[in-house]
């Protein structure tokens, strides 16, 4: 007999014919001859719900009664899909953060878990019933209620997983899988069959929005295989699993994009030692991440020209601090750019191959695109281009590495 | 320093302005050197919410997972008050029923608290803090989630009073209090001041909505006072506590009425020994509770009537089982009557005074109204009278006991 579990996000269970829907999907499942834990989301929309009541009462509400606030939309899930599933027939019972024994550190908002006491539920799924869980939400030490922040419930079912060496970890969501680039940009794009978790971590970082990194991290740690699919169909999805041969045979296995970051440049900075360090550690004081770097020599002896990229959202905040700064060090110019996209080809194939950037810098040199910034990794390169380009530059790397066949796949 | 208990149902926490002034009221009562505890409901129309979501999910929902659901409705009531107790500047935390150990029996939808575990309580009340309490909720031996029905908040603050031996438990309210009639009815209702454990039994078993029975039971119990009054103004309410003299010196203090019973009575019932009880178990076999009987001898000889009243709601059921009865026992006629109401007098000052029943039936004649049924009890006398006179004799009463003047408040 098989323990798998399975996670629904909001938009999976954001009606009752929604649960109704995911109840006869479980029951399917249970039939089938498996162990089942179902690990649920809050119904979408609940979470807005309950920040925007939240922000009638403060501006900055107290972490700890957040997440007593938060957790609610779990539990409101849970509850009913376990009356859907006794509905269908069979036993069911719902577990809630605490009951569930899902010990976290006491971050509110983003707590970690540290331990998960699952013999209450190893009971109840040994005694034929299907365990429902609220995604999403602990207990610290104290019993206070804590939640695992954005893709929280992926952590949890993640977790539990690994905890009770399940045999597969199912992810429904609304899209079908992992796709070799975002399908709204392109037509070609196909749905990844299998991908490594290196891999798939460089995807959601990238903003493929389809796991949450630290679920993905997880996942890799405890070897928990991973299943994304889509909850409105019975087509297989995308697995995520540990890295093997057929894999490596596989140059790029996806093209991210991501619109999210501006540049921001001094010029003339002194050319001295300590200069740099000084640059970041202030803005990592500001808890601002720096994502790429590059230093050039100015054409003034001496002096260097400073680039770097930042989240759009703490691009005002880093431009005036940069900016004062700069003064202070007796810099040139700062000059900002919002309209900047990095555009990056992920696989584990580059490790064993080389040609892969030079392959990538012709791609976007055919299509009259220009390299601002590059940065690299083991299994990704990244290019910073003019954020007219994307689309076109998605495109062109698509069909450069050829991606909308299906080499790995074949080689299986 | 007093410890003071304060509930406040789902109207008076119906919004964020609304938890806005509750967090103000219990700010104030805390600056002014008072320990405090508050105990809320859900919003109002939080409750019909879920249990809206759920009918669409079963007609018959799983009843420990009901439970589950119904739960959040204070949690996010909770959550709220103290985030905005914390935006007003003062430390406060929030307790779902597991977290104050509030520890019931298993039975889900109308559990019984059977302890208190309110260590971590006091602990945060001698170090200064607020404490938020979910009401209506608690956990029983096995952390399953329970709730104690309605008015199950009422019941949660009382407990807690007893628990911590707080010097009052203040019901916050959408009425000022308890009056001598409904006011709806009649102008001239008086808002009484105090009022027994007794009498407010028996007023709220009549029907006035202000304080669950079960609340006011524990409150007799552990000798906890009440102090019923508005969430919306400032003036006092109605205090229920133990008897004392003054209260015995007014034969009357309040007039109910109850227009949610209907009469069923069987006709020509053979006159044996033996079925009366056949027919009341059978009856109660149902779970439908009797209210007031009478059995009259039919003029022909070797039989009677037999009349009694039932809950409204369960009258179609009572009468279809009646009339399949009154064939086996070769009873005659059944007639069912819906149109009645039950008007009663309560105070404690009957027990020593005499003559309360005939100025309450003096009073009735004066008016033309026909009496159906009587019943009594030591502190209440009950006449079932045709339904369209309930508001006729509510007044009628009203006046004659002088309800209107206070004497009971002058004596004290």
């Amino acid at each position: 007999m098989a323990l798998i579990v399975q996670k629904y996000g909001g938009t999976s269970v954001g009606t009752p014919e929604r649960i109704q829907k995911v109840a006869d999907r479980v029951i399917r499942t249970k039939r089938a001859g498996n162990q089942v834990i179902v690990v649920v989301s809050a119904m979408a929309g609940k979470t807005d719900e309950l920040l925007r009541l939240a922000s009638e009462i403060s501006s900055s509400p107290d972490p700890r009664e957040m997440d007593v606030l938060l957790a609610t939309g779990e539990q409101v899930s849970i509850a009913l899909l376990s009356m859907a599933i006794r509905e269908g027939g069979l036993p069911s019972v719902s577990y809630l953060g605490n009951q569930a024994g899902i010990l976290t550190d006491s971050k509110y908002g983003r707590a970690r878990i540290r331990d998960i006491r699952a013999e209450a539920m190893k009971q109840d799924l040994d005694d034929g019933k299907v365990v429902v869980l609220a995604g999403f939400q602990g207990i610290d030490g104290a019993n206070n209620i804590t939640t695992l922040g954005r893709g929280g419930s992926d952590t949890t079912a993640v977790a539990i997983a690994a905890a009770l060496h399940a045999d597969v970890c199912e992810i429904y969501t609304d899209v079908e899988g992992v796709f070799t680039t975002d399908p709204n940009i392109y037509h070609k794009a196909r749905k990844i069959k299998r991908i490594s978790y290196d891999e798939m971590l460089e995807m959601s970082s990238m903003g493929a929005k389809v796991l949450q990194i630290r679920s993905v991290e997880f996942a890799k740690k405890y070897n928990v295989s991973l299943h994304v699919r889509s909850s409105f169909s019975d087509l297989p999805g995308t697995i995520v699993c540990q890295e093997d041969e057929a894999m490596e045979n596989v140059l790029v296995s996806g093209v991210t994009y991501n619109k999210n970051e501006a540049k921001i440049t001094i010029k003339k900075i002194p050319d001295r030692p300590g200069i740099a360090a000084r640059v970041f550690s202030e803005i990592s004081k500001n808890g601002i991440v720096v994502d790429m770097i590059i230093q050039t020599p100015s054409s003034k002896g001496g002096h260097a020209n400073l680039a770097f990229t930042v989240p759009i959202t703490d691009y005002p905040k880093a431009l005036k601090m940069i900016q004062k700064l700069a003064k202070e060090l007796e810099a040139g110019e700062v000059v900002g750019n919002e309209d900047v996209a990095k555009v990056s080809i992920i696989g584990v194939g580059m490790r064993s191959h080389t040609s892969v950037a030079s392959r990538m810098f012709v791609a976007l040199a055919g299509e009259g695109v220009n390299i601002i910034m590059i940065s690299t990794s083991e299994i990704k390169i990244s290019c910073l281009i003019d954020a007219k380009y994307t689309e076109l530059a998605v495109r062109a790397l698509h069909d450069a590495f050829e991606l909308d066949k299906s080499p790995r796949e074949e080689s299986l």
